[in-house]
């Protein structure tokens, strides 16, 4: 079995790029938005639909877990959204038995924890998150730092309550991971020499 | 300004041995029994109530910080608390400035915020807890498992409710920690491996 590193994060935070750096220091491969790429080719549905719908809490109120039977639901959207997490487990699953390999986002961690991931939780104070974004955003992007925090905090709930939806536990809640990390202070170099001493 | 090191812990998870470990790696002093004794020494009071004091939480219900007023108190219970507290301060501040040093428990962490310390948690699920106590048990102990659990979750909230009491946070909210280390999956000299790599 390969070695599996998989990282949540907090929007702003710096989690992605931590993750990035991480899989080039350790020879691993870094999967991210390839999963988007690989849902919309097997759905057969578009790219920015599939993104929408795994960055957000589906619709049914019906709380489900992987290897939950499906055969209950009839509406369209809540087929489509089963249809978009199994097809992101499967794929999820190809990806870890490939090769060693760093995986941001997409409830890897609950999906592939019977392969015991390391599992990183990435954070930072909202002051942090807002000055990274604001410094992150293109010549078209003018948002103020009012609306960066709103745009942080929403993008945040979303990311939780999919969680809470696909796995039944808190996102961010230490218990569910091996390793939180708080980029307030700790610069970037230092956290991947962290978490690449772990593995 | 010497590096300092913070280690807050659950009972059981392995973070005393974790700091000592750490020190020695480092090459930095190590604090953690020491400070209860030079309390004892400067209030003139036994180590044993010292430290029954510092691992509960203070009778009194106006919660205090450090820096507060105290010339309302009257009760003498609370002034030794107080006093004790106090001398927790005093003695922390000038251990941090003596050389580089790790210091386990006793709210250094809040104590010592302006020396931006590096704030390590250390946790670990509830099984691995009472597995590692089990092993640690001298021939006098007895324990069950069930007793240890009991033992560990009130030594906790113990822990939370001294921390509260005197620096108004939650006691293992990740927001107040520069890392959390869960020891359940990883080895002794990975976590002091990781934690090194940090500074």
């Amino acid at each position: 079995m390969g070695k599996l590193i998989t990282i949540s994060r907090e929007f702003g935070s710096g989690g992605r790029e931590l993750g990035r750096n991480l899989a080039k220091k350790l020879g691993y491969a870094y999967y991210d938005k390839e999963i988007v790429k690989e849902i919309a080719a097997k759905t057969k549905l578009s790219e920015d639909y599939v993104n929408s719908i795994i960055e957000k809490r589906p619709f049914s109120m019906f709380p489900i877990h992987t290897g939950s039977s499906f055969q209950t639901m009839t509406n369209p959207i809540d087929d489509q959204n089963q249809l978009i997490f199994r097809e992101q487990c499967n794929i999820l699953k190809e990806m870890a038995v490939k090769s060693d390999c760093v995986i941001v986002g997409r409830c890897a961690d609950y999906i592939l924890s019977e392969k015991q991931p390391l599992r990183v939780f990435v954070y930072a104070d909202m002051d942090y998150k807002i000055r990274r974004c604001m410094g992150n955003q293109s010549a078209e992007e003018t948002l103020n730092t009012k609306e960066i925090k709103k745009k942080i905090q929403s993008l945040d709930r979303q990311r939780s309550q999919y969680y809470m939806f696909f796995s039944g536990q808190k996102w961010g809640d230490k218990e569910y991971y091996d390793l939180c990390i708080n980029m307030s202070n700790i610069g970037m170099e230092a956290a991947v020499a962290a978490i690449a001493a772990l593995v």
